[in-house]
């Protein structure tokens, strides 16, 4: 603490992200990235950036992105908005469309980061408990609010919300703006997009860090009416100009382009999930349906804490969340088959 | 407008950034880009993360840069904050270090985004005004205030504020935090990091975008006290755990790394700045004592816009600002000697 702090930074609470450990030994399913790379196409992308031209500025608007967003999604482009990962959209979307004086609403066990937005942002917020199945019940939004917010499939539980549950939902709060925060939609949901041009109080979120292998290069989006596009852009263009590189407006709409390559590697973790879901349901282990590139699971019998750590000595880092209704869960990102096995083998030795 | 939007995002003004022309026959010297490319061992420093781990995500600390910078500048990676780039870094100065009840001070003619974070974050402020010659009066901000920015030199003057003066400020000001905005520095000033280890309400911010040639990259910095530093980082860590990518952090740590390269092409542009700021004088311009990448000229017979405008049609674009002080100058870029002699061409014809 310093008196030279704006006041409101002393009692922000940030965001913790898992462990991005140095060792590469370590089997790493801790952070939901994908298992397999980025497509080739996207690399190529990349690649033809790397120049003398990185002295110019990027397109402020990233428009081949918004176009490669827009022509996969049958939208247009100016109902696309593009940020540095899907964390900076986020930031923009609590800034500039959830500071309405009525509290936001979000499910109690979700992203952990939007409480953290809340705070940065001086926003009110209320969380509604998921039901006993951990699923979001629509009926309990339907109260006044400033906003509402959950992603689908949620995190960190995995459990997908049905789109016509959706569409309750925004009949419901015609008043308010609904985001659907769908980093995992593409391992088995279906876009909330197919709704935006039916309700204009409806915003999608992605990342390319799950589904488009690209955590590295930090690109997000959002999609939705024009107007809601717009507070997103007059957020970004009193922060900063151009927050997408040359490279990643490249190698992001590249990889928006290769659909063969996201299709085949999407059912690859797919795949993966449910063989995964089958051999731990035979160790004992309680799964949650999962429509994500991961798994959230309990075992009656074994404390996850302590299964945390356990797999962390066979080199196998999961990850454990210390909060009171999910402390018995691990979250276990889907890797690849021999990173899966490896996770399979170590707890088969400690369960 | 819609009833979605938070409140103050409708009477946000967004900063313009200069234009991007799609044209690549255009002589360019609009942004102030560096006509050099980055250094060849940063371009290979990005080649090297073109692979399959761009699915894992970066170093959310971006520790490698923090460490070039440090050794750079023989202070500690903890006196180090990295960003996407100096506009993030700054939004994250003016929310984080800014926003005390009194007025934040700046200069009436600096860079057009300082009222843009103020009108962001809702902090009040004064303009100071330059001196006739365009100059910071370091006694005109011996005032009460909630903190002090400007750019060294300035924008979009060029003109260059000594140590010695910035010393004075900062013994003037104590209890305010100072922001010294080297976006320029390397063009012939003295960078105010010198004093980081003596002034702890000093805090000095940089770009990799001009004089390390990375505009298209999404670089920036700061260097000051822990204190100040750690207030950036708990904003950083609310708004985006990670906002360098793999790419970026590898080709901004090996262009500081590559001290050669920098401190050559550097000299070059400094060369030509003189050369040209001789020749347009010769062509009857006043031009400002510069110590950027650019130099700020009227011309005594001549209108700015009709200028600008026949520069354009001679396919050169430069920058001309319509506000009241200087409306009758134009901020002319630094570009390769090929560039400027067609900028000397052009201005023969017309002037």
């Amino acid at each position: 603490m310093s008196k030279f702090w704006s006041p409101f930074v002393k009692a922000l609470v940030p965001y913790v992200p898992g462990e991005q450990p140095k060792l590469t030994n370590l089997v790493k399913l801790n952070t939901n990235e994908n298992p397999y790379g980025p497509s080739p196409k996207a690399l190529a992308a990349m690649q033809a950036e790397l120049n003398d031209n990185l002295r110019l500025y990027p397109d402020p608007n990233g428009e081949r992105l918004k176009r490669a967003v827009a022509d996969y999604y049958h939208v247009r482009p100016e109902q696309v908005f593009v940020g540095n990962g899907s964390d900076e959209v986020l930031a923009h979307v609590f800034h500039g469309l959830f500071q309405h004086g009525k509290p936001l609403l979000f499910p109690d066990v979700t992203y952990s980061f939007y409480p953290v937005y809340c705070g940065l942002y001086g926003i009110d917020y209320e969380t509604i408990a998921l039901d006993d199945r951990f699923q979001i019940e629509v009926a309990d939004y339907v109260r006044p609010n400033g906003g509402i917010i959950f992603p689908n499939p949620n995190a960190p539980t995995g459990c997908l919300l049905a789109l016509e549950a959706i569409e309750q939902l925004l009949q419901a709060n015609p008043d308010s703006v609904v985001v659907v925060d769908e980093a995992y939609i593409d391992f088995g949901g279906e876009s909330a997009i197919a709704l935006v041009d039916r309700y204009p109080n409806l915003l999608a979120t992605q990342t390319l860090s799950k589904s488009r292998s690209l955590a590295g290069l930090r690109v997000g989006l959002a999609v939705g009416h024009p107007d809601l596009i717009e507070a997103l852009e007059r957020i970004k263009n009193s922060f900063n100009s151009y927050p997408l590189d040359r490279i990643a407006i490249a190698g992001a709409a590249a990889a928006f382009e290769d659909r063969a390559y996201f299709e085949h590697t999407c059912q690859q973790v797919i795949a993966s999930r449910e063989a995964v879901t089958v051999a731990m349901q035979a160790l004992g282990f309680e799964v949650l349906p999962s429509a994500a590139n991961f798994i959230f699971a309990r075992h009656p019998q074994r404390d996850a804490a302590a299964l945390a750590a356990g797999l962390r000595e066979h080199g196998v880092i999961v990850r454990h969340f210390k909060l009171g209704r999910i402390e018995q869960f691990l979250r276990i990102s889907i890797g690849a088959p021999e990173q899966n096995q490896a996770l399979l083998d170590a707890l088969k030795r400690i369960v």
